[in-house]
């Protein structure tokens, strides 16, 4: 998907909703628990029940992995349902790679070769060489990391050399200089609003995929006011609030609501901006 | 395994080899190709081959994530196979995750729990609370990445702060702080073999494991001289090198030769250093 789909996805929708699929086997409805594939199935009706509200799924690996083969057929049917149903959804796969060369071309061929997802979240700790298999892939996108939204983001990313310069700051800085790095989108909580200032200086342009929303209780008001660009550049990411809003037969529905809540939120802010 | 399990091990076969099961369907011998299931084949020909030489496995998980479902059954029948034939043997799943903490969570449980392993690779990107799900198992092991024996480890580890910290010594002195932080190995590599004395002056008494001997051009000599401590404190891993040494019917038999010839290494600087 290329930039400008996205953004006149984001535009058509009045959106820009990610919605994550962090579907733990152990938190799902009782009446699904007896389906021959209860994520899969949980998964179907949160996607059938959220589409119209949102432009990206972005399902974690984790929650898949922890289950073995029988997750990972989960993960796989999940990714084949949005490309045949919803095709207009970006699918970004959380999964926070990052290794060496040869490592990272294997990771990158089994996520943009085997699964047709269109992103993929990448951790820059090892550096360019890391990250660079997976910008082999035209129409592919990299997600890197920068500055997340959990408390322990402080320790490293934060960290800050001579001149001031945050480690997050020299992700985006050097990453900028990488082949192929207009495929780079990257990471940045919402709970760091503030520093989306300081983020937008060095990347004006690119997208932020911000998860932090909901449960985690950052702002969309303070995202919007720092990230927002002309073309929208935010996807911001809401999982738990949205997914496990309900535990009965009903759970689809009080999806819904709570997805149906943001966007409304969202296409307000792309009025109030001009955006749309 | 303990600390002092694994020293025992090492004295006991004078050695401190880890053999990376790093299995790439494509480079398997012909005559393997015909098999139920090719990687667990090889890498159970590989293991009986070269177990007497080694204290560890690492598979790589991109190898068997990159083949889906039947990927995942490989790398769970090899750790099956290890635990049961050879129970002394370190079995690090070489993974490289690291995520907000119910994520990591969800990854500790698949490793600790589903897969049996002895120890994970994990990155410290997203720091404290993305890591200490891990160290919550008595008896397992985190291999938090510090210097990664790659080009691009440069671009950001080797940062620096105003006092002249590299980003890469901070890991390894905030690390030390946190709970269970005696459950922590690191991964530094050999292609970074100065390096080892300033790793070594944060985290004297840590194991480490180092990557970059063989396919990488590492020095063996240079990584004992800086890295080996009073209990060993280096689990050195070869992959390529070893396990495509030959890519005939023969091959089993010439990854024991590589095997071998490091373990005799490994075994004059055990002694050269009276450490047996």
């Amino acid at each position: 998907m290329t930039k400008e789909d996205l953004f006149e996805n984001i535009k058509r929708k009045r959106s820009f909703l990610c919605v994550g699929l962090d579907t733990d086997v152990r938190k799902l409805p009782e009446h699904l628990q007896h389906e021959d594939d209860p994520i899969f199935e949980f998964n179907r009706r949160i996607i059938d029940a959220t589409a119209e509200y949102c432009i990206a799924y972005k399902p974690n690996l984790a929650f898949y992995e922890s289950m073995g083969a029988f997750g990972i057929q989960a993960f796989d049917k999940t990714v084949s349902y949005l490309r045949e149903k919803y095709p207009d959804q970006l699918i970004i796969a959380d999964a926070k790679r990052g290794d060496i060369g040869n490592t990272s071309s294997m990771y990158a061929r089994s996520f943009f070769e085997n699964s047709h997802v269109d992103a993929i979240t990448v951790s820059p700790y090892m550096g360019s060489d890391s990250v660079s298999p997976f910008l082999l892939y035209p129409g592919k996108w990299v997600i890197l990391l920068a500055l997340t939204s959990n408390q322990g983001s402080a320790d490293f990313q934060m960290m800050q050399d001579e001149k001031g310069e945050y480690l997050f700051e020299r992700v985006l800085r050097i990453s900028k200089t990488w082949e192929n790095a207009e495929q780079l989108m990257y990471v940045v909580g919402a709970t760091k609003a503030q520093m989306l200032e300081r983020v937008r200086a060095i990347v004006p342009d690119s997208f932020l995929l911000v998860p932090g929303i909901g449960s985690q209780n950052g702002s969309l008001e303070e995202v919007v006011k720092y990230g927002l660009n002309k073309t929208c550049g935010l996807i911001v990411n809401a999982s738990r609030s949205i997914i496990y809003a309900d535990n009965t037969e009903s759970f689809a529905l009080y999806a819904a609501e709570e997805a149906g809540k943001l966007r409304r939120q969202m296409e307000d802010a792309l009025i109030k901006n001009n955006i749309i």
